[in-house]
């Protein structure tokens, strides 16, 4: 087109007219298209719900006075001081950045030394020159590569000490399970303990170095500007850059709007799609696939159409940021730079053709390497946002997990809302009269989370009095539990699924907090609980038995393989430990198989032999012979158990009885004969 | 230092000659210090297990004949032909690139003009080649627009197609619960449908502008290099390029094992991480976490270590990387360009200063583009590896979707190795007999995970004949099912937790295939299931209740609100309708307490009204007063029940109890008097 135009052989000013506004007008026609087609989109209410699980919390991430008082508290975790390796190494960065800009420099004059021999055709001047370049070209490299090998070190350095920071307060005191089960706050820990932590040391790192070299660019190409060409050049320049600059961020605005939408939409679809997972076997078994799969294509529609819009709207506004941040930018740097030369009092008049050019060069690129600087600050801009947001998910995590330390929970309640207050349907039977009772909520209890019970530490003996349990939503599943087992007494528990039999459990292992009454229990080393799902650690044979001890634990209390062999055999587990050997390293959980799980889980409660041991349907994979054998072992090691099993055969291994009834009361009755009482 | 040196007055030969030395020097030292720590590193040989799940499948990737097989099969499915929008697209995107070029190198022209003028200090030219770039510009702008315009709506459309393509398979026959439930080779199918179909959009998208961009570029800067400066010039710099890039790519190979072990190694500890959120429980419970600790630590060490190798690694061969690419490159193109101009007789000699500048300059700047669009097409060739991967991972997906809808399951077995063969310590009880038997498993029947039993429909009846109960692990629940139950029986079902009362309604639903024997039941639409885990859908409140239909759906079936609200009224849920409203719309599973969630399944099977239900342990919450009330109304409506449930006052609402005992059998017993019958 400007071809066609140039022969038209109309005079520039024409041509420019006529090619400025033909474009104008095909923009501003295909503006209009898209604001009717970006109208259509936004039509298209199709409203799906927002899980906040998949939104995220929206707390307001901005770079201010909270953000820098966050990032200097992070600081300080990730580099204590002025004698750590950090800091040595950050001072490594600042000296290869300023050497590197040194360098640079020394470059750019070279360069343009080396054109003007070659335009010149000077051999010898060209010689020397390129001998020079030759001379810096191992020093660039050395000190490129130990900028890089700084940077790097620095980053990996931030991320072991703040892994190791985090670790130290997440896996103490159960904070990891508290995070999971009793705390509404994080779901994804795992992925702020890893990601999250990676790419904060990145970029704290590479910002470090992307915000300070360009402001040292800047000062210094500013400096020799001045020199060559007067104050003037670089400062409107500098004006230019900063007055475009600030019209592009007002126009770029509703883009970090459109991201964040983005982000919250991407998230949305990524949810319901993890939702299908989870619930895949239910919604099978409904076969509501077609259902679901309505609500995915709502969803990514809706994603779709907001993407589409994004590309219609940055179509639009990346015509007029091309303009003014490239081509007037452009404009104005020749404009700024022929000022001097074409000047009727130019001092440049004076000197030869070769001399101006070379003074033209340099000062061009140097113009040309501070304005890369601005734009590298503009984009160092970007990354500060950036920066905020992890900035703040991490420090959300580590206010989190002090939180857990001290036992203090945030949690959505089930309570609340007139619904349940007005829910009285149900009824409960109390001593064999009919009441209607709400669903019961820790609102009932006027108690917030935060536990109000005493735990004494008692020997030869489990208590409850007056204790509710409490599940962590708030639902009350007992009222209050009163109950008393001696040592010695073995007792079955029994109950419907729900009813909360675990959950008694977690408050005796001390995972859920008491919330009322009084919990009298042994000391911790003195209960040991097997689980209803086995588990296996990653590590050797050996450690499958002794878990949680150590090998050194294990020396430490004397004991040896052969005394661990016995206990194998006490297990049934000979032959599985003759295949693998002591030493062998899996992931057990799937080498072994289920009831040889079951039996390692009781050859580990053979190996610590407590006082006391809570089995939670722990041996329903075990046939009922070697059950038997089990249990008569656990009597000979005096531990006294606590199990949980539909059994019918076990009756004859318990003395007592605990008894949840469906009317969410908790009876303790006397087991005669090996049968099951009555009640 | 450079500066130094100048000062010394070496002449140029001898100072280059000794920085380069010293800089080769400190190198060496740097190196070998290095390569000492390298060592070190590499003795910390603490082996922690690696699960398979962490690592993933190490298929190998490689840029070879299967991926661009692969690569034109997704093609196909993204842009399935001439007359799609995409092949428009794709058109749209080639004719912007051409016309960049074209308008870069008329801009390239333009530039030089405006400089000479500046430096031949004339105004009336200087006026005349700014007319024109201002003529440029705004064309610049809209060329640009339109290719990103193209590119990002080329992106888009991609997605959307290879989504919707997918989530056709998906989301059919039930594949969405098989890939999960049955099959073992993909874990992460909701990332590999969200995030990787996405970046493999973004990837041959930018690929395809990033490649054919720069070849043409490559292409035209010859040409043009070629008619000012002789052919021999832009052939030398292609030349240079390919052998230096060919020594290079050597180089830098142990780069991308090392990449693959950085992942593999950032998996392990993204896996332990989450495996201690998943048995979070057991460890809280087993007071593992210091266990648990050393664990992870390990693991974090190891990934520490592997970085700082890396690091190091990238140091050592950055710096002769950055030589050769970099400077060496610079040198051979000044040397390259400098020949034609320096040469005795060469016909530059007979032209001004100022137009060799100008021939000088053009050709500088095209070289430099064409050096920068060899960069690029190198830069390309590394993506290519990256979409080679995430080709490979998509195709895996539908190979697999593919398989999964024709019943093909491939999965770790619990079978094989010698440790199960030699397992014959559990005994189990047959009539009375006590006898040695192994873990059974899949192998002993000699079969394959593919179903051969048969699958009757009946009207009425229900009945298993001779079918295996067979997890999909391959481990044997129930050797032989026979049993029979007539409509109108309502069958209570018993056994402990894990025995397989589940895994019957597996089968049962269809979920799980018939491995052998005959199952004769009523068609699926006649058999309802409650699933043990309430399942609530994203929608309104009527969605709940008449899930899995539409309200489409409820209309066809002439079913109006009214009717519903008798149905709410029989499962006691009027209270929470007149709260919500039928139209409101939540993530009901967060808002609906556990007994409304179980109640509100009730009422979905009330609306449905199948000849058959099932319902597993899905009343647990509800009080027994209401669940009684709930199972009249089943009776009423003709309903003939299955259930699974440890409350004994359901007794009274069933005619038979299928019994799964301790031994691994099922019994059918008659109920008399709604008294838990004897065996």
């Amino acid at each position: 087109m400007a071809g066609v135009l140039m022969k038209l052989d109309l005079t520039p000013g024409q041509a420019s007219v006529a090619v400025t506004g033909v474009s104008a007008a095909l923009w501003v026609i295909l503006n209009k298209v898209n604001n009717a087609k970006l109208k259509a989109l936004k039509m298209d209410q199709t409203v799906v719900c927002i899980s906040d699980k998949a939104s995220g919390r929206e707390s307001k991430v901005a770079v201010d006075r909270k953000f820098f008082a966050n990032l200097i508290s992070l600081y300080k975790v990730c580099c204590p001081g002025v004698l750590s390796k950090e800091f040595a190494l950050t001072l490594s960065v600042a000296g290869s950045l300023v050497a590197r800009t040194w360098l640079d420099i020394l470059s750019i004059d070279n360069h343009t030394r080396i054109e003007s021999a070659i335009v010149a055709m000077d051999q010898e001047l060209f010689k020397k020159h390129m001998s020079l370049f030759i001379l810096l070209t191992p020093l660039l490299a050395v000190t490129n590569n130990v900028l890089k090998y700084s940077l790097n070190s620095l980053q990996l350095a931030f991320r072991v000490r703040l892994t190791k920071y985090l670790y130290n307060i997440y896996l103490e005191k159960l904070v990891y399970y508290k995070m999971g089960n009793l705390d509404g706050r994080i779901a994804n820990v795992d992925q702020l303990l890893t990601q999250d932590v990676e790419k904060f040391s990145d970029t704290i790192t590479e910002l470090y170095s992307n915000i300070s070299k360009p402001i040292l660019d800047i000062a210094i190409y500013a400096t020799k500007l001045t020199k060559v060409l007067g104050a003037h050049t670089p400062l409107a320049m500098i004006g230019y850059m900063l007055i475009s600059g600030g019209f592009l961020t007002r126009l770029r605005k509703p883009v970090s709007k459109m991201t964040v939408d983005e982000q919250k939409l991407e998230g949305e679809y990524r949810f319901v799609n993890s939702r299908l997972i989870t619930h895949s076997e239910e919604i099978a078994f409904y076969e509501g696939s077609s259902f679901e799969k309505r609500t995915i294509e709502k969803i990514f529609r809706k994603l779709v159409n907001h993407l589409k819009s994004m590309i219609l709207f940055r179509f639009n506004m990346g015509f007029i940021d091309n303009i003014i941040a490239k081509y007037l930018a452009t404009l104005v740097g020749f404009y700024i730079v022929s000022r001097p030369f074409l000047a009727e009092t130019s001092r440049f008049r004076q000197q030869s053709h070769s001399s101006r050019l070379e003074d033209y060069y340099k000062s061009g690129r140097m113009l040309l390497k501070m304005a890369e600087a601005m734009g590298r600050v503009a984009l160092a801009g970007r990354e500060l946002t950036r920066l905020a947001g992890l900035t703040s998910r991490v420090n959300e995590l580590i206010e989190v997990l002090e939180d857990l330390k001290k036992d203090q929970f945030v949690r959505q309640q089930v309570v609340s809302g007139p619904s349940k207050k007005e829910e009285s349907s149900e009824s409960k039977i109390v001593n064999g009269q009919t009441q209607d009772f709400k669903e019961l909520t820790l609102a009932s209890f006027g108690l917030t989370l935060q536990s109000r019970g005493r735990i004494i530490v008692a020997n030869g003996l489990i208590k409850f009095d007056s204790v509710p349990l409490i599940a962590p939503n708030g639902s009350v599943l007992i009222e209050s539990l009163d109950f008393e087992i001696a040592h010695g007494q073995n007792v079955l528990v029994r109950g419907s699924n729900g009813c909360g039999k675990s959950s008694l459990f977690r408050v005796l292992g001390g995972l859920w907090p008491v919330f009322a009454g009084t919990v009298m229990k042994p000391a911790r080393k003195n209960l040991f609980y097997i689980p209803q799902k086995p588990y296996m650690t990653l590590g050797t044979f050996r450690d499958q038995l002794i878990y949680p001890d150590t090998t050194e634990d294990m020396r430490r209390k004397k004991i040896r393989d052969a005394d661990l062999e016995t206990i194998i055999e006490q297990a049934n587990l000979t032959k599985v430990l003759k295949t693998h050997g002591w030493e062998k390293v899996a992931e057990w959980i799937d080498v072994l198989s289920g009831g040889e799980k079951q039996r390692m889980a009781m050859a580990r409660l053979f190996y610590h032999c407590p006082q006391w041991a809570i089995l939670d349907e722990c041996s329903s994979q075990i046939s009922v012979d070697t059950e038997c054998q089990l249990y008569d072992i656990c009597r000979q090691k005096n531990i006294t158990l606590i199990t949980v099993s539909h059994r019918d055969t076990l009756w004859a291994h318990h003395e007592k009885c605990l008894k949840f009834t469906d009317n969410k009361q908790v009876l303790l009755l006397d087991v005669v004969d090996g049968k099951e009482p009555l009640f």
